[in-house]
């Protein structure tokens, strides 16, 4: 998407032909550095100190790891090690450990001297399936915007989403985001509340930061206002990611989604989650038994980053010195307060019902 | 309650009988400063800038104002002149017009010379009747607290609490944590999951610490995460305060307090509203169409104050420069996700035939 007028991704190959350049997204809302990937320690470093972050986005930075170490060492001992290093980096991010067996798919049958370039042309597969995945997950999206603008009237349609679902935290387009972004782009009025999103606050930070950047109209709440605003018809859809998606429809996501899911379910406020066909979890069904929730650093929750007037970005102390603090990172929301769900293939039901219609090749060995 | 073993109240007369001590809340939970107030400019200073904040401590500041003002002018002119200066400082809260006509009614019929001395007796009194209505709405919490330690058996009682409601926000025991501080004395386990309360994190700044300071165990939480822990059975009840109450049992409060009761009323967790009668509105029943909910500086959700390492504390920006961010201070929770309220006359049933039982001479005009 748009930068101040430029087109971006959030990874693409460098002028030379083999490094890779990113966007550091730590740095983001306060300055857009670009940073350059040259090796596979610099590529895990990106990733496990999220200068990339997104389940999308960390495979396609970590398929491009692959190919910058096999430059340098294109035997299978070479993969070995870089798979290694990289797949340690975010040991839960299930697009990551995907797209290394990708990588090894590409290259096991070559001989060394074509791995390379095999493994190149493969990331930049990845990266172009990624585009396209959630370019129709925008497309079907905005099919669903279309039908609540027609519905509502004149006025822009109000969407509120959740932590960052956006392009940043994939190839282009986003999940979440990728229907506001073709509605925009289609001359469809829309509007969108952005959740802060402690404690990273990835809504402040990079949904406000991106959704400015190309020009769609936005406003940044506290996580606390969603519910005040659905009940005054101020939303007329939420849309939000997953991180994980059961097969029977439930939705793990950024902790804070089932507050939302609840408010909109109480006010008859639609509650879409756009999920790629990558983050169903075929093998599970019940979210709350079996998605395990990792929790994070307290010092995430005790902390704030952001900028001084002078330009600086500093973390700063928000609790007593004394004061424990937990950091769940993730929440279950049940299929019973999804309204549906936005796929590559179409929309669906949050169901086995519902999934069984747009993925029924996942259902037949049942 | 104890700050370091040592017992204080938010406000008292200072040594020399006339001027008045608070704790500067605007440093808390930074720095521990007791400021003085030494003029009816400095009181209305003090609640404009919220060095004291909270219904009742408001009432509490500007009857002292009043105190000091009648110091240099005790005529009705300095009384009119101190009055319209503290009633315009946060002309929303309910408690500050009360407590000037208090101390009108203490003093008007008074020769001048009098009317100093009877002005601090009824300041000292309104201060008193905070500490035991508070203390009451405590006691009978405590019942409460300890039907549920008997019902759960051995482990702490936790409890979910949101904004602050605590003793920093009266005079002293505080209103939804008067029930929390009376079982901790009373040798209860009881363990307080503490929402920072974006976008002024009163929890994280204010709550943390009185909780703290005075022994209670309790772990921060950012405002995303209620749900989640009421889904794993890690809350018990929540209780909260209330900024206004309808006679039918509708609750303001702080924005984000209704999106904790529909995760309490999905999980079965009683929600508790600790309620004085001073917050009663018994002019309105329905509160989403009869309470105007404030919206306030967006400066607030675009910042955050913090401690740097070196102990300085500093605002810092956290949205990009060109976002828009809109700050509602409160939201309304319908009386039928509220299990009941706490008041000083007992528990009741959030609803018209709740309250008439307790409050009897409210309903006899009917």
């Amino acid at each position: 998407m748009k930068i101040d007028g430029r087109q971006y991704r959030t990874i693409w190959l460098a002028d030379d032909g083999r490094s890779v350049e990113v966007i550091d997204q730590t740095k983001l809302p306060h300055r857009l550095e670009i940073v350059t990937l040259r090796s596979v320690g610099d590529a895990a470093a990106a990733i496990r100190d999220m200068t990339v972050r997104g389940a999308p986005l960390i495979g396609a930075a970590a398929a491009y790891g692959i190919c910058l170490a096999l430059i340098s060492d294109p035997s299978q001992r070479g993969f070995d090690s870089a798979a290694a290093e990289l797949g340690a980096t975010r040991p839960t991010a299930v697009n990551l450990a995907w797209a290394i067996a990708e990588m090894q798919r590409a290259v096991a049958d070559l001989p060394e001297a074509q791995r390379v370039a095999a493994a190149y042309r493969r990331a930049a597969a990845i990266c172009d399936d990624d585009v396209m995945t959630c370019s129709r997950i925008g497309d079907h999206g905005l099919t669903l915007l279309r039908e609540l603008s027609a519905s509502y009237g004149h006025r822009p349609v109000n969407v509120l989403t959740h932590c960052n679902a956006g392009w940043l935290a994939t190839v282009d387009w986003g999940t979440a985001l990728a229907p506001v972004y073709k509605a925009h782009d289609a001359g469809l009025e829309v509007h969108v509340w952005v959740d802060e999103t402690r404690p990273r606050n990835q809504g402040a930070a990079l949904t406000a930061f991106e959704l400015g950047s190309h020009g769609v109209p936005h406003t940044v709440v506290v996580d606390n206002a969603g519910g005040h605003l659905m009940q005054r018809g101020l939303v007329d859809v939420c849309i939000v990611g997953t991180d994980r998606t059961t097969a029977a429809g439930d939705v793990a996501n950024k902790i804070g989604t089932y507050l939302k899911a609840l408010a909109a379910h109480d006010n008859e406020v639609p509650f879409w989650v756009a999920a790629p066909s990558s983050s169903i979890d075929w093998t599970i069904r019940d979210g709350l038994l079996e998605i395990p929730i990792e929790s994070r650093d307290p010092r995430e929750v005790t902390t704030v980053m952001g900028r001084l007037d002078d330009g600086r970005v500093v973390e700063v102390a928000v609790t007593p010195v004394a004061s424990a603090a937990a950091n769940y990172a993730f929440d279950v929301t049940p299929a019973r307060l999804v309204t549906g769900l936005i796929t590559e293939r179409g929309l669906c039901d949050a169901s086995s019902e519902g999934l069984q219609g747009l993925f029924p090749e996942r259902y037949e060995d049942e």
